[in-house]
């Protein structure tokens, strides 16, 4: 199995099981799960069957992988796999009200097609079906045991990423946000999902403590790797592939780790400081915010710090080895070199 | 044991489950905190500590109360309680955000003080430690299979929820919602949090399924008579007594039950459909709408619905008493007595 037989083969069952999960029980309430299904992908903005983008689904592909890699049928953690992706996406509808984004994936955001109160209520809806996804587990043969735990993990990533996206939206306001604290912010809004997906698909799949903590450390160093790469992409990458204009996090004034490091910078960071507090940001201003990061050597800082991740990942995922039973482990691997050798 | 000792002994240690449950890990999440200890009236709106108005406890009273009826230790059910009044609360935030609300309890919104997109995930936050208050029921020796049929007790309750408010503003834009529709809005938007509420306590105090049925069928027609009561209140409630002025919900368009029954009524429906599809209600409209509905008879209407779910309540009460080992189970016969005679 490499990655794309992986992908091919273990995540039509998820899609199914979210399928179940966001089904309306009365035809009064067709509306609200419509809401849901638009956003997952599978409706139009007429509410019609479509096809459209639906995301990476790497969350719940983590989950799988771990699962089958300590021996486990990844059959049975598909729920937790569900689970994972539906409060993935229950956040990216209430960030996109939060952020007043009116495009996702070259769509319409939600809010923006059937209004805020509806799409905020529609995202709590996922969120709670999202829980309701791991009681889903009994009926796996997952013992009920088990079953607490995953929930016990599950809540606290929740806590945990409202926690980063607070964090996120604090660093707004501010200019003296240190790399400690915008690591903090990122172990919380990114990191909390990645760390327990594979966690997860560990603890199901019947893992040993000591490999299910290997898993999660592992999912830790990925998903820093995966959002520090996110960042260089948002100001380096190329507009062709990535989508999004270049430079767009500088337009959008984000705080990622390169404008953190270079805004409190000891040569630079007093000039960046200055541009950055002018409201709004000229667009003749970007050459030379692009010229004050170069100068303050931050692209090498964050490819750095993404080495130091990836090292992390790898470590961890030598130390899950012993426990690993199946190829799918040799997957995860794989899985960690696209993700930070993507170029968009 | 009365009501009033009832609240005076049981209801402390569900405030310092709540009180450790919303506290910061880190002080760089303090507000995040502050924000959720703001609404809870912890905290006045410069975050200083307060005590302002915390609204009535009635679920987290509910919960209690069956949990000691059936003989358990009321103190076990405190973290479940917890969470049931902070997923009401929760509920409250959102609810302001989606309904614009500028104050409740005579104080400002959370959204109105904090912005919508903090207020939002603050909600979230909430949202999402009200489910890990349930963890906590195991250190109280709740075994874990309780601890797990509670939560997905509680999951399916806050599906419902979603569901409840999905269809509340679903009908705001529309003039011929049934009186069928009306009731499953309130089984979701009220009912719900008040069935899960004496249900959860029978189960946690380790009640035969039997009673925790029999409970549950209590807070469902405890539950109903409640909203159904507020709807009359919301009409023909002494302004002097409710803090709300007379009329508020015919002012603010609600359908509440006296509303939706007059607005399908054969003889006076048509005319009040007219008054309601203008937009917006001209003040010198509030006496003839008021005649209408006397017209329809649509308070005795309402007044022979509540007294139905009484009975209901009442009869469910009866069926759970041969279960019963203490006081508390008298009190929740008192506790409904309170709830629908009151004038505010």
């Amino acid at each position: 199995m490499n990655l794309s037989e992986a992908y091919a083969e273990l995540l039509p069952v998820v899609e199914a099981e979210m399928r179940a999960i966001l089904s309306a029980s009365e035809p009064i309430l067709a509306r609200h799960y419509d809401m849901m299904q638009y956003h997952m992908g599978w409706l139009d903005a007429d509410l019609r069957p479509a096809e459209a983008a639906t995301g990476k689904r790497l969350r719940p592909l983590l989950c799988l992988l771990a699962c089958a890699a300590v021996g486990g049928d990844p059959g049975r953690a598909a729920p937790a796999a569900a689970g994972l992706e539906l409060l993935h996406n229950f956040s990216l509808i209430h960030d996109d009200i939060e952020d007043d984004s009116p495009t996702r994936r070259h769509r319409p955001t939600l809010w923006k097609l059937f209004g805020m109160p509806m799409a905020c209520n529609a995202g709590d809806g996922m969120f709670s079906l999202a829980h309701g996804a791991f009681h889903r587990l009994g009926r796996h043969g997952v013992p009920a045991a088990a079953v607490l735990e995953a929930l016990r993990i599950f809540g606290e990533m929740c806590t945990a990423l409202t926690e980063g996206q607070f964090l996120d939206m604090a660093f707004e306001a501010r200019l003296d946000v240190t790399v400690d604290e915008y690591f903090a912010m990122i172990r919380g809004k990114t990191g909390a999902l990645f760390t327990a997906a594979p966690q997860l698909g560990a603890l199901i799949g019947g893992a040993p403590a000591d490999a299910v903590e290997a898993y999660r450390d592992f999912g830790a160093g990925l998903g820093r790797a995966f959002q520090l790469q996110d960042d260089l992409l948002g100001i380096w990458g190329d507009e062709a592939l990535t989508g999004k204009s270049a430079a767009s996090d500088i337009l959008s004034r984000k705080k990622s780790l390169p404008v953190v490091y270079a805004l409190g910078h000891p040569v630079v960071g007093e000039q960046l400081r200055r541009l950055y507090a002018g409201v709004p940001f000229d667009c003749a201003d970007l050459p030379l915010v692009l010229r004050l990061l170069d100068a303050a050597a931050a692209r090498g800082y964050v490819e750095a710090q993404v080495r130091e991740a990836i090292v992390e990942a790898q470590t961890a995922l030598a130390a899950a080895r012993p426990f690993a039973v199946s190829e799918a482990h040799q997957v995860l691997g794989e899985l960690l070199d696209s993700l930070v050798n993507r170029r968009s």
